[in-house]
């Protein structure tokens, strides 16, 4: 439990520091290989006008682009909160082996963060949504799904 | 419909020809504003060794790096693939008016693509999750939320 502690201390750290110094939400992250910290994130939406820029997806992306892949085989996340739907979705992707988290979800909404908004809309039938989603040209689209099923090259992931 | 068509027409032109050139996986998008591109993407997860590359994301980052916004107010997506939970979660988080997409996740499971998977995992508590997630530290993270509550001069998002 001690290592496990010094990972998560140095997320909450992040989320405090940077949130103080104007970066955006209260936030932070780190991902830990071989136990060794080898990325930190914060929240970075609003100072970088980029939505995207959770604690956890930088801190992703940014050990992925350390490890020269896109995988995160062996290693760990440490996260001061949660993940929302967003940074849930891209933990999956990156496959990392573990998630320790300390912040829950029901916490952010109590401070007006979306995340429940979020997970309440990915579970509704599209029609049923209510931002508006429009299906169209699924023909035309399905070209490069026959032909990824075919490529001989394709790297997969 | 014309207009509509143009757009989704570049997003799938996008999702294979980037593929073809061996980028990534078979998905383009992209984000248009008062009748314009403004921002266009393609999947370039192996190509960048970023998990979090999928068309949506970077054509959303794309735009708000354009606007000088974290918000896509105005302005609507096209994609060529119903969105993963990741791209779904970026794009509540971005508020664009509007989406539209045309391969289903369906469609996108049956080429070995993990989104259903991942749609089931969040659907899930967090104990009975494949991927494992574990509380701690709660008391010491709360701290940054506090603060955030009170912080006076915050830019929400």
């Amino acid at each position: 439990m001690e290592t496990t502690n010094k990972f998560m201390k140095e997320a909450i750290r992040l989320s405090i520091e940077k949130m103080r110094a104007g970066n955006g939400g209260p936030f932070g992250a780190v991902v830990v290989k071989d136990g060794e910290i080898i990325a930190r994130g914060f929240n970075q939406v609003t100072s970088s006008n980029d939505p995207t820029a959770h604690a956890e997806m930088v801190a992703i992306r940014e050990a992925c682009s350390k490890l020269g892949s896109f995988q995160l085989t062996g290693c760990e996340i440490y996260t001061s909160c949660e993940p929302c739907p967003m940074c849930l979705g891209a933990i999956y992707w990156a496959r990392p082996d573990k998630v320790y988290y300390a912040n829950t979800k029901e916490g952010a909404a109590a401070i007006d963060f979306d995340d429940q908004f979020i997970y309440e809309e990915i579970d509704l039938p599209i029609s049923d949504r209510k931002m508006p989603f429009i299906h169209m040209m699924e023909k035309e689209a399905k070209v490069a799904f026959d032909e990824w099923a075919d490529k001989q090259d394709k790297i997969e992931y």
